[in-house]
């Protein structure tokens, strides 16, 4: 058994709802609370318009399941809320259930299970907010930051959203953006704590600090290299990039814009590096892009694009609407029976699922198949979707919490769907999603 | 001096763009890192078609800056982003400035400058991620609530978006909405560490554990008492609100809805619980709710609202759009020189500001007057909005960071704004931004 803490302040466990523990305790009064439950992750749809989703958070769940636990703190607060036979409870708490779900930076679709919880009803209920909150943002990140790389081709994208999201959202969204295809990010706790490669330029107070911008430009190139990137639009482009190439030479590494028209700048500045030698000097394109405008920039001559806002708030889907539901249960015989809630416009499929995405002979996805019981005969093309992530309350294996195999694993998900899931127009998920019986 | 900590965990100092650091130290090389410095932080426009903005997040970033320090950790992780003098800068870092700031619950208007920060360079520059982080999320979320809590008029509002948002921007979402005049919580850390007053219900996952609609609801009143609040719609309503009173008997706290028309199952529901003679059984619903939906139900029998996703989203603006810009700093000689950025579409105005709420002779707010220099004479009406948050980097006064004190500022602030602050539907700012000039 693992020893009580008295410290508080790594634990998840209060990232929690409040009906959770009273749910707990009704339960654990009436008995329930032993009965062998089944929770399903997954999303009733995809956000307005879009083909596909992308799973992200698994990782960083499977930490927070593992630092979920009541020490002290979190039982004193807890005092009054729930009653003493419950704090008991929580007092012993460690998941040790099973849990399998989509393999972080898998692409998902209406319905698709992506965790699957299997525990007593006490052990599993309590998971429902903190998976959800992880998977919820993690996700919704993930797939907006997929739709920016698929627009950006072999262009890298930045991510630089930090400061237009809560600032711990902000570590897990430059972790989401790295598995959806983001190059590096500008957020350095993300650089710490998941090492996701760090970069960044400089802003325009850095500019206006200085008496000029050769002052400026000057002490940015003393310090940081020829390499560096200058960001030319606080005053004048044309003035700013001839400054720029006059100080640095055509080592210069590269020029960034911030503002006004950029595909029509892009292409000026292009030209206007290229006759004064600096060819390989980048350009760089920031100031609110989204999927939208990267796509629009597929013309210019453009290096990199530096994402904020629009990312780290999921491009107009903040969170990706999945929801916890109980869809399994034993009952008085200890026999597993399918549950669900009856009401008419959230209505959910009882019973344990099985996913497979179906694929045809050239290897490219057909359907996501979601089914109760027995998955039918692979004939090779199926692809099953659900892999293990932990037994008995422990991370099976390692993988599972990979970023850098989420981050191929993804480009393989993606890659694997048909030419539609590219299409930056709203319309139906690449994929249909297809239930089949359990007969 | 501060005594130098190992341990990073509660560190903030990372939370931070790659770039404030080599523009740090592209600064301490040139020597321009000690021109004091004066940072605004401002929104150019609210939201689209928003009457007003709500400032919030101001407590938990003057917290956060007392906890911005560079221990070993966080100085191992820099080694290879800057040189060797700046880690040696950074090891000593306590932000020893000054700022002032909207306290926090008041609100605020395109241009408002909402935030002060005024330090050396180098002081100052690592600032900008961290400030803008929070008070980007937390006065997002609370001009969505503010909104909401304005349709609901006496009607209480629940928050209970945990799921819906990252698990740590759940915990300041639920204090902001608490500023904004939200009556309680789901989360239980917003509980523990801001003393937000948590609450809750049962999900439907309570009722499907048991064998029927009978034994989950008789095992929730026996655990939770006649007081508690049941969740009639897991399968069919009228049934379950029979039943709900056939074991609660008229002392039921309250019934929960969370699918279907609200506004039709509302009315329904009062008139069989008042026909059973549960006249005093209260009605929650809940169901993806924002602003617009809390209007709607006005004309129904509904007692509380529980508001989810909208909330935690920021009913379509997830992000407040705040930028931290240097408007003033020192020349060579020591004198506060304005600056500003010139590009044509990011325009700032520059020069320290200050900032009046213009009102009429009945107290009602009719410009937000903002100007470089020395205020008007105050003919009485005006109302100075900048209040002193820190100087000398310590925290001038607790009041500045009082949750209970923020929620009644904000309750005020509203009621200050005319008539058309209130208004649901898209449009121009309540008040008008008028720049005063220096002369």
């Amino acid at each position: 058994m693992t020893p009580r803490s008295s410290s508080s302040s790594s634990s998840t466990a209060l990232l929690t709802d409040h009906y959770e523990l009273t749910m707990l305790e009704a339960a654990l009064r009436s008995g329930a609370a032993s009965r062998r439950c089944v929770f399903e992750v997954f999303a009733r749809r995809l956000p307005d318009g879009r083909r596909y989703g992308v799973v992200a958070g698994t990782g960083r769940l499977l930490a927070a399941i593992e630092q979920f636990r009541f020490g002290d703190d979190e039982l004193d607060q807890l005092r009054g809320v729930v009653d003493e036979a419950t704090l008991g409870f929580l007092a012993d708490y460690r998941f040790d259930g099973d849990i399998w779900g989509y393999a972080e930076g898998e692409c998902y679709f209406p319905g698709s299970p992506v965790l699957v919880v299997e525990a007593d009803f006490a052990h599993g209920v309590v998971l429902e907010t903190l998976a959800l909150s992880i998977l919820n943002h993690d996700s919704a990140i993930a797939s907006a930051a997929s739709r920016m790389t698929s627009a950006a081709g072999d262009r890298p994208c930045i991510e630089m959203g930090s400061r237009r999201t809560h600032e711990e959202a902000a570590v897990a969204a430059a972790r989401a953006a790295y598995i959806a295809g983001f190059a590096t990010t500008s957020n350095l706790e993300a650089g710490r704590r998941f090492g996701v490669p760090t970069a960044g330029t400089a802003a325009h107070a850095f500019t206006l600090l200085h008496d000029d911008e050769r002052e400026a430009f000057s002490a940015q190139i003393a310090a940081l290299g020829k390499g560096t990137t200058l960001l030319v639009d606080t005053y004048d482009v044309p003035t700013a990039v001839a400054l720029a190439v006059e100080l640095a030479g055509p080592e210069l590494g590269g020029v960034r814009l911030d503002s006004g028209d950029l595909l029509v700048q892009a292409r000026e500045v292009r030209d206007q590096l290229d006759r004064l030698g600096a060819t390989d000097t980048q350009i760089i394109v920031t100031s609110d892009l989204d999927e939208y405008a990267i796509a629009a920039l597929a013309a210019g001559p453009v290096d990199r694009y530096g994402v904020g806002t629009s990312l780290v708030t999921g491009s107009g889907a903040p969170t990706a609407g999945m929801v916890y539901k109980l869809v399994a249960r034993t009952d008085d015989a200890g026999v597993m029976v399918g549950v669900a809630k009856k009401s008419k416009d959230k209505a959910s499929v009882a019973g344990r699922k099985y996913a497979l995405r179906r694929r045809n002979a050239r290897g490219i996805a057909e359907a996501e198949v979601i089914g109760i019981g027995q998955p039918p005969d692979d004939d090779g093309d199926d692809r099953a979707l659900l892999v293990p992530l932990m037994a008995d309350g422990r991370v099976v294996d390692d993988a599972a919490v990979d970023l850098e195999a989420a981050r191929t694993r993804h480009t393989t998900s993606r890659a694997e769907l048909p030419a539609a899931a590219r299409r930056l127009q709203r319309g139906e998920p690449a994929i249909p999603t297809t239930y089949l019986d359990a007969e």
